[in-house]
């Protein structure tokens, strides 16, 4: 009989629960749509049961229960505000309906901070033996989590780690958000794909005929050598090495890694990326590895994620061990 | 008989040397030029020399010696890499050169981080009662402090902090640290010097004629309505919100502090600073207070320094008690 914790990944389409060990084995897990034309209830009633349900199967000492959201959420009181991927969700308090539910306590995080906090526990960070570092996910769209010694750095209101937006380049495509080139605007899959029809691409050939345009097909394209596709990556690379050059400037870290589903393109984006962080960051020319993809102890690295799509369960199962996996990183 | 630390300011034109109680009041100083011709040695024996005076003179229980000096300086071992205002000191270990002379131990660190120290700790910081601060310090040039949880962030190498530069206007104004548009050229007091005579600006008049130009001269302009000098104030502004944007969304910390002797214009450059941040920054817009000059708990604010030039010598002193400090913050 295993101790476990639970983890949950709660997404706009998808809601995940798994049983997770403290060394980061995945026991079991349940993956359910996000009923969220039923309202949040129906949502976390769905939750709580898959938790109960993983908890009866496992039979183990349940060592906590972690839950990662999609933002703004307020840490740590675990209350959602506007989150635009979870219609419906405002003002709800996501910790305190759970727990009611379950009757345990619920720890809830970001959920892009949550994928950080398993990638550096157990995956990347872990890889190279480092305990601070920041992580991107460039998904629908572009979440960010910082981890320092080991813990999340959560910020004042849990709105840390929003490095996804800001003006990094000034005049550039506005964003939602209210700022003008925000990084979000051209390296999630959604800005590959808008960026990628705006230059005149408005479908792909998967080889057996036309396919719909998605970053990924937009990648195909651009290995095949379209010079529009390419250019798509090119500005995702421009944007990620200002990102990154603001942040190895302001933090020093010895890790920044790249994850999420458009990562998968990291040969198309890395070379700009690379070459705007070693104009941009004279702290990363002083430590940059000779090599970019091979780790040497106390110099800067950015490197791609490990952990695939389960860093943020795996995460937000870590996180109510939080003071275990801190002592043992 | 009181005890003290003694906290040293090692600047390209002075070496101030104090002692300071815990509590953060300045028992006694001693200030003397930074002889750079004679070489390291000589300024680590003055140095040294007025350490030992003021030990001698107080004759009190010394808690500790912390020593501020410009960067690039590796952290923790204190060695210099080619700072630029100290010629001739590349390749120096600071901290134990002044060890060996003084026969104790010696704390070290950055300039602007010992500033942000200072102030988060005896300045504003603890007027507002919050223990994590961003500073910027806006002198020769803009050196900038992180401190978390009461703690200097200093990084992996003790290059964190360098938020003055970055390429925060990416084809903007090219600086010697390789990359375009850094703050740094924006807005520390020798940009805002360079800036007002590329728009045309050579002299100012002080009222007993004409005057040199200096960031001070140029204020007075700015204040008196001239157009040049308010636009050079209006783009520093610009500046610092970009700059502010990227570390709010980043970092979500309460307080983010602007000192150095250029921060006297903040009536002329705090207008546009805060535009461009609330705009760039949706996690401020967030958590804005209502008027940006009054303090809300739970807030983010952005506000002038509190500790003028003792800053960094005070932070320096608490720097040796920095489980002291951290506790009772």
């Amino acid at each position: 009989m295993k101790s476990f914790s639970i983890g949950v990944d709660l997404g706009g389409t998808n809601l995940r629960v798994a049983a997770v060990t403290p060394a980061g084995e995945l026991l079991d897990h349940v993956s359910l749509p996000t009923r969220l034309s039923a309202g949040p209830h129906a949502v976390l009633d769905d939750m709580a049961a898959a938790i109960r349900q993983l908890i009866d199967k496992q039979r183990g000492d349940v060592l906590g229960i972690g839950v990662g959201s999609p933002g703004p959420i307020e840490l740590p009181l675990g209350v959602l505000h506007h989150p635009p991927n979870l219609t419906g969700f405002d003002g709800l308090n996501l910790r305190s309906e759970l727990e009611r539910r379950l009757g345990r306590p619920v720890h809830v995080g970001h959920d892009a901070s949550l994928a950080a906090y398993g990638e550096c526990h157990l995956g990347a960070g872990r890889t190279h033996a480092v305990d601070s570092l920041v992580m991107y996910t460039l998904g629908t769209g572009v979440g960010c989590g910082v981890i320092l010694d080991g813990r999340i750095w959560q910020g004042m209101r849990g709105a840390a780690g929003e490095s996804g937006h800001g003006p990094i380049i000034p005049d550039g495509t506005p964003c939602p958000c209210g700022a003008r080139g925000c990084l979000e605007m051209y390296a999630s899959a959604t800005s590959i794909v808008r960026r990628a029809r705006e230059l005149g691409l408005d479908s792909a050939d998967d080889g057996d005929g036309s396919a719909p345009l998605t970053a990924s097909t937009v990648a195909q394209l651009a290995t095949a050598g379209d010079e529009r596709a390419l250019r798509v990556f090119d500005e995702a690379g421009l944007a990620l090495g200002l990102s990154l050059a603001h942040l190895v400037n302001a933090l020093d870290l010895p890790l920044y890694i790249i994850g999420g589903g458009a990562a998968a393109a990291w040969p198309l984006f890395a070379p700009r990326m690379f070459a705007i962080l070693r104009e941009g960051s004279y702290v990363y020319r002083q430590s940059m590895p000779r090599d970019p993809g091979v780790f040497e102890p106390g110099k800067t690295h950015v490197a791609p994620a490990q952990l695939g799509g389960d860093a943020g369960i795996l995460g937000a199962a870590l996180l109510p061990l939080a003071t275990r996996a801190t002592a043992s990183a």
